[in-house]
């Protein structure tokens, strides 16, 4: 058994809360690859804690020495190091699709779910990280987090349009990937599980085939991302 | 050499003008295929010239007396009948990943395109289409297409938003199924190849990557798609 990759993984105040759609694409892969992983809290505005990783932001792991950020970049770090174990991208056709569904989540699925619950994210931060999340989250989306919260109705009707993409595959198949999940799933499923640890929003029970999946992501890897207690 | 697989083709008042997208995903993957292809031109009203394949519209296929309707399923039968011909999909993780590829392009990607020029669409038609096009693209939208024609700044502001994960992804790759173009490429080529022939707006250029790789599929087999004219 190969010693534990150290993850450097964003946490509420209850420092047990883990909720970042970036860290738990990692938490995934890492658990699709077999390797144990050892999740260090980190808060926003701890930015000295991960200097050695040249940037500010997590997800960063240390594996055997090796630092390397970005959940991307992390992703093919771990397929070009463990081409061994199961594969996260399935060749070369999966790897360029699995970026496809990564930038669609990124530019599509984080954004629109970030407006329906950075209210409630903001809520659940450590109080040393509420500023700069305001800060930081009302400049990027040029309004205030008390108009995002005044929009909720219509931030979750442009969420379950949003996912149309995502329902309709699924209506064909078990997997984004496949008969099998794989790094294109737990890109998706992060967001996913983001949105579930934050805020009570339901946005797939009348969407069988999309729940039933997510269900099934959940109860992946021995039930690793269902550990995790949703939102009241 | 095969015999001539037979296309039905949707066709504008000019029999040779071919703008459908979902027409253009099956000459894409029958050129990927490199299977001569022999296409009849085809309108809207013409139901029963394509009787025989059980259902009303195109692509339909009908290939050594073997009939197929459906561009999804005229890709997965092309692949299962000519799997020894470059593959369209690369593996199970590529199908299925296409998949998500098309259903992106289904659910946001034509209904998008849609609204920007489905005035000009219809001004294109064989007059004998027009009323059949008008009514029913006018129920699916819940507008008139004068209501459309009035909304084209926000509909290609929609468009240029909606095309930020393809944009995206091209900028780390050649192509949206990696170093080579696929199925997947297919479907969204298609799309734009749609807009390109149908209207004059321009949604690249600003966009280098996205601009370079369209630019790519026009010139692929043998410059296939470049040869239909854009529009004036």
């Amino acid at each position: 058994m190969p010693s534990p990759v150290k993850l450097y993984d964003l946490a509420a105040r209850d420092e047990d809360i883990r909720f970042s759609p970036y860290c738990w694409r990692v938490r995934f892969a890492l658990a699709h690859k077999g390797l144990p992983v050892e999740t260090v809290p980190w808060r926003f505005t701890e930015k000295a804690a991960i200097g050695f990783s040249g940037q500010g932001k997590v997800p960063v792991i240390v594996d055997d020495g090796r630092c390397v950020a970005d959940s991307w970049k992390i992703a093919e770090y771990l397929e070009a190091t463990y081409p061994d174990r199961p594969s996260l991208f399935n060749g070369q056709t999966g790897h360029a699709l699995a970026r496809f569904a990564a930038e669609w989540t990124d530019n599509v699925l984080v954004p629109t779910i970030a407006r329906l619950i950075l209210p409630e994210v903001h809520d659940m931060l450590h109080p040393k990280d509420q500023d700069y999340f305001k800060t930081t989250r009302e400049a990027f989306f040029g309004c205030s987090l008390d108009d995002l919260a005044a929009g909720r109705e219509a931030h979750l009707a442009a969420l379950r349009q949003a996912l149309r993409p995502l329902a309709a595959t699924l209506e064909h198949q078990a997997y984004v990937a496949g008969e099998a999940p794989a790094y294109a799933d737990h890109v998706v499923a992060a967001a996913l599980q983001w949105l579930r640890v934050c805020s009570p929003h339901d946005v797939t029970s009348d969407q069988p085939a999309l729940a039933g999946w997510f269900e099934r992501m959940l109860n992946a890897y021995d039930g690793m991302a269902k550990a995790m207690s949703a939102a009241a």
